[in-house]
């Protein structure tokens, strides 16, 4: 049933994931390094939504302003504010407002703003505005950050996740990779999502190479090998065909 | 005595285990990274035990949704629902409920639903209304993670695995691999437990390598060599023949 | 003087052993990972003193049950039922009881049972009950853990060894190994008993190898040198002139 | 738009920030370790701005003394009093002063004297005093440092970089690299800033190897490649056409 | 000047030592692995010195009882008994003595026997005794592990080897290696003794090979090359023109 | 301008640092591992200072006592004593008085002893005393390690760097290196520094290799390549056209 699965409409990813897409309703992560265009990815993924499968989407930023990423995405011919207008697209931006030290602990206010229940009002709200399908969060680590140890992230993510699906969107995570190594320690965000896509940089011989991989896609046989990709001037894109030796 | 052992039913893994299969009553960590088909793994341990070996089920989920389990297992022909209207198989969900957070603190309660008894009630009582002889924890991560310090999840683990054994069924504990290379620290799961299998993923030349390993069996001489292993349209494959080079 | 020297009689561990076995009254670690045989190695070891050379043994077990090492060890044709009814071998249960968590909390309790006095107390018992000549503690890791810093764990190992001593028993005390890989951090307890034995597996181009060594004996001019080792319908058998290649 | 960019006047930097430089307004991390010319790098950033588009800056300095690096500038031919006299440049000096430890705690007033409010004021006074359109923090370590954990460093950053916005001023922050590999664990600055440029030094055979990245430039399709440089007797040259081999 | 030093008379080991030996007065570290031959090699140092110089010595157990190492000593041939008998050598036992735990807290009370000016009455008294000109430490890890951070022990490592000084006499330090590989953290005590004498073993194709080197020796123009070394039945031979290739 | 410089005296190294030496007044680390001859180093820095160029010295020791170092010296032929009652070096010894640790907490008092005024002090007066050119604190590590955490410690190596400028003498640090590798953490005291000089040891097939690197020198355009060096009959001797391969 081809109604089940999203599209992302970015050249060579809809070929990598089984010649369909992201099932529907499923939240991916996406983690890259800096510099690897996550927040690119993303926006791609709502760009191509609303304007090649009629999906309007919510951009929820906890780091970038608004501003900035519409500015930067004209430079892939992408126009955010034409979606907004036309409530194909709506920006949300929930990074945390500075109080003045003098009146509270920094640390604490920043986090009530960031509290997991503002989050999903928010995202919530959003996605009524523009009677969403797809919702992208970027970046995920501020939010988890904020939770002092690991079983803390861990409930508030799970939490979190299970808030989106009754959304019925599909979601994109976008987080931040931590090492540039082939070999890593395991986030725990990718054991939670039901699907997570590495960008990654690696240096072969006197070059940097981009390289994508989806590592894991419930229920879809994907190809999980690691495939290049370019941040060209029209977007990612990822080459499904071609191979990357270590 | 063939009848002292359980055929997992999984194309090669039983060439594996001495042709025979898990010793009848033991509890078996399998471990594996995101993607490397954990759930696919321990569904078709049931799904082949009830329609081939006439076997019941329980099948614990600790994360993910039954509802979401049940879509995508259709996708390797395994249809749970049939299964479960057929008593030959039960979902038990015991992942922890949201505590709106302003009533208490949102870990404490998550604890609580988890907390050792609860989750051998929630056993016990599947055992009982399909009358298993199989039982997957899926993923006992979430269940260790919960202790503060490593000898309380120890003792928790060694605890659960004893009232486990009174049941009398072959169970698997599944497990989330920390990192993603070939040398790495052992799990304490790993010696608690009476079999381990490794569900891995390798770079090898410019592809991933999917690798399968029984690293320990007891009672049972088995192959603990590392095997390559696909997903497939009909579920794991695990090809018990072939080599895996580093 | 032979008579100084107890033969393991494990077939191919003497003749690394100078030829000898392991130095009369000395406590050696059998250190090795999931499934490296620790457990057949340590019961070998009771069987071959009761079988070939009229030594009594005592198998101190803090983790898996009596009934169990019974039920596997007779995959290698060992009869342990039948060595218990002669008195040549008693099985000691010290693995720590659960205490219902609603009374106390669960792991001081826990950790009473295995308190050092109790421990000894049982050993001691043992060893007068079938006049025993060697004595096995698996694994001493369940042991140490309870201790929480370093210090405390190395004074309560000392203790141990220096109490087993007054036995005048020839002891193998089993550990678990924490990592996989050739290059490793030394475990306190290597430094603390007299002898050291390391049951490793390594991957060896497209195969598992499995490697014995000898790596300390007091008193002994041993061959230190990785040799491979088998776990074969008889139990281990360790290839004494055999090399390994990294 | 060319105006949209703020060109760094540095041989061969330009030419890998897509021919244009940093995008106006922008704040860009540049990361090294000791001795890798980044004080030189900055410096050269403000120069070349003041000298040749005729942009006045203003150098923020946690670390060394105005007068230190006035003089060692001069080695380069660049003549920072001279700029200082014209009001193209100014020096601002917020390195924390001594109080003597007796009176009250060391490191106490340490912080307050860094503390984030008292570090934008000396900015904003710098900006306003020569109308500057670019500024450099150096390093901007020393003033993340003094929060005590990594969420708290974190917030401090993003507060710090929000308001260096509103200078409308296109900023460099100095950091310190930690490690010398090429594998690394990317600093959470990396994912704060709008660029980052990398400034390393690796052995290659038997030399080391000056190497030149621009990791990510929001906005800008930049080339990322490792690009050998030199610290000569005119500063800092890259040259973005030359390879660099692991 | 001869005279001002003291050769170890251990094969191999005094040429190593610009043909010389240890500077007179001097505290030498000697660290290394289980079954490395430490305690040969400082029982050989001593025994050397009784037989061949005509120095009496005092060897300070931390660990191993004087009777076992008696014992295993016989098998190089070497008579402790015999010098002890002679007053050229006698054994210090500072190992911590038990107290029962139901009296006062296990660690508390071993430390206190452990302490500091316990441990200088020791050696003085036994260097009075035999009028000593040569001590031994082994190992001297146990006494530094008592202290709970790392300045602490540094402290109390700087005061021992003070207070040592003022016997005169020429000492060694034994300690227990932490790691296996070629590269390593360096331990604190190296940079506070006067020598350091390291005894590892590493893995070459496919052999164990013994590597002894002297990393650093006061004063004195050494040969710090890795050597091979053997434990031989007449002690530790190191060959001084051998070369071990990594 | 030639008297801007320091010529360290030491042969093979001025040349190394731009034909030049060290800026005048700069504070450089020399960092090295065990037996790598920094103390070596650093007298050669005194004594050539002293004896070429008419430049008086402080040597302040926290670790080793004088009359060691004058011994140890004589064996390059540099007769410290002479140079002492000709004013042209003074030794000053701070390295902490043990308390009575029945009195007063041992740690405690050696902090106090140590604390940044006093070892101020110290240094002004012996600068005062021969109206000393050069200053060599040996080791530093021993100062910073009582700094209970890295940002105190930091703030503790500044205030020290700051004040040692107005002494407008030319200074090393003597640090003691963590690690043996290539790879390796920078040390914080590698940023605070004007420059930084690192004396490691390398295996080069069957050879260790001593390795001279200038990592860094502000304002001197250096040789950062690294070199090899030796520690000769006559002190350090760096050869600076000499290549060292990894």
């Amino acid at each position: 049933m081809l109604e089940d699965y999203v599209p992302t409409g970015i050249p060579g990813v809809d070929k990598i994931l089984a010649e369909k897409g992201i099932p529907k309703g499923h939240t991916i992560l996406v983690s890259g390094g800096p510099g690897s265009g996550k927040t690119t990815f993303a926006i791609q993924f709502l760009y191509m939504g609303a304007t090649q499968h009629n999906e309007s989407g919510v951009y929820v930023t906890l780091d970038e302003e608004p501003g900035d990423i519409r500015k930067n995405m004209l430079n892939y011919g992408w126009d955010m504010k034409r979606l907004e207008d036309e409530k194909k697209l709506v920006f949300i931006n929930v990074s945390p407002v500075r109080v003045t030290p003098s009146e509270t602990g920094l640390i604490q206010i920043g986090m009530k703003e960031f509290r997991l229940i503002k989050l999903l009002e928010a995202i919530k709200r959003g996605v009524k505005e523009v009677n969403a399908k797809r919702v992208v969060v970027d970046p995920i680590t501020i939010f988890t950050l904020q939770y002092p140890n690991e079983v803390e992230r861990i409930y508030a993510m799970r939490d979190l996740l299970r808030d989106l699906r009754q959304t019925g969107c599909t979601n994109l995570m976008i987080s931040e990779l931590r090492g540039t190594g082939w070999e890593r320690e395991h986030q725990f965000e990718e054991y939670l999502t039901q699907g997570v896509i590495l960008l990654r940089t690696f240096l072969k011989g006197s070059r940097m190479v981009r390289v994508f991989q989806a590592e894991k896609m419930r229920g879809l046989a994907i190809d999980n090998q690691p495939r290049p990709y370019e941040i060209t001037a029209k977007g990612i894109e990822v080459y499904p065909s071609a191979t990357v030796y270590k």
